[in-house]
C-alpha cells in the first residue's frame, strides 16, 4: 500500500507524533483531535477495515487502546473516555487503514460526537506527546 | 453485580432481542438504536470499562464484534460500520457494564453521533433479530 498515509507514517516516511510501538500497532496523535490528547492505535500492518484484521491482532489492537486509555488518564485527569473504529467511509473512516480512535472524555466537555476537529497552538502537542510517552 | 441491567440481562432476568452468544459475550439489539439494526455486545461476566476487562476476554469481543458486523451487512446491506465503547458516564456510557456498540452505517444516513435513539414500531425490532440470527 504505497499510498496509504498510515503505512508511510509506520515506515517512517511521514512524521507523526508517535506515544506507543509494538510488534503489532504503533498509536500516535491525531492531528485534528476531538479533545486533546485523542490518540489512534494503528496496525503495522495494512488492513483496510476490522473486518480485515487477522485474529491474533486483535489482542494486540485492544491491548494497547487500553495501555494508551491509561496512560490519558494519567496524564490528562480525564474521566472517561471513547473508543471508536469508523470502519468504510460511510461510517467517517477517512484513512483507509484500520485504527482506533481514543478520545479522552471530561464532563462537561461540549463532545457530542459531531466530530469538529480542533488543533494545538504552537508546540503544545508534542508536549502532550512527550507526556504520554512517560506513561507509556 | 445484582442491580446491573445487563448483568440481568446476561442471566435471562430481563429479556433482550438476542442475536449471539457464545462462552464469553452475548449480542443483542439496542432498544434505541442509532440505526436499525444496532447491536451491543456485551460480556457475560460483569466488568464495568474495557480497561477492566481481563485480556483473554479482548479476543472474544472483538471476534464477536466482526460476526455481529458480518451479520448487518449481510441482511442490512450497510456499507460500513462504527464500533465504539462509552467507557465512563462522561464519555456517554449508560450502562456501567463494558458493551460494544456496533452501528450499520450508510451513505447519507443523516448519523452524526449525535446519538438521537430512533425506534423500531411493532414487531420490527424481532424480525431484525430474526433475520440476523440468520447468519450467527
Amino acid at each position: 500500500m504505497e499510498a496509504c498515509i498510515f503505512c508511510k507514517i509506520v515506515k517512517g516516511e511521514i512524521p507523526c507524533e508517535k506515544i506507543y510501538e509494538d510488534e503489532d500497532v504503533i498509536s500516535f496523535l491525531d492531528i485534528g483531535p476531538v479533545s486533546k490528547g485523542h490518540a489512534l492505535v494503528v496496525t503495522k500492518e495494512h488492513y483496510e477495515t476490522l473486518l480485515d484484521v487477522p485474529e491474533k491482532l486483535e489482542k494486540a489492537i485492544l491491548n494497547a487502546v487500553k495501555k494508551v486509555a491509561r496512560a490519558q488518564s494519567s496524564v490528562l485527569g480525564n474521566d472517561g473516555f471513547n473508543v471508536l473504529f469508523n470502519n468504510k467511509k460511510v461510517a467517517g473512516q477517512v484513512v483507509p487503514h484500520v485504527h482506533a480512535h481514543v478520545i479522552p472524555r471530561k464532563a462537561n466537555d461540549g463532545i457530542r460526537f459531531e466530530w469538529i476537529p480542533r488543533k494545538y497552538p504552537g508546540d503544545e502537542m508534542k508536549e502532550y506527546g512527550n507526556n504520554l510517552r512517560k506513561f507509556l
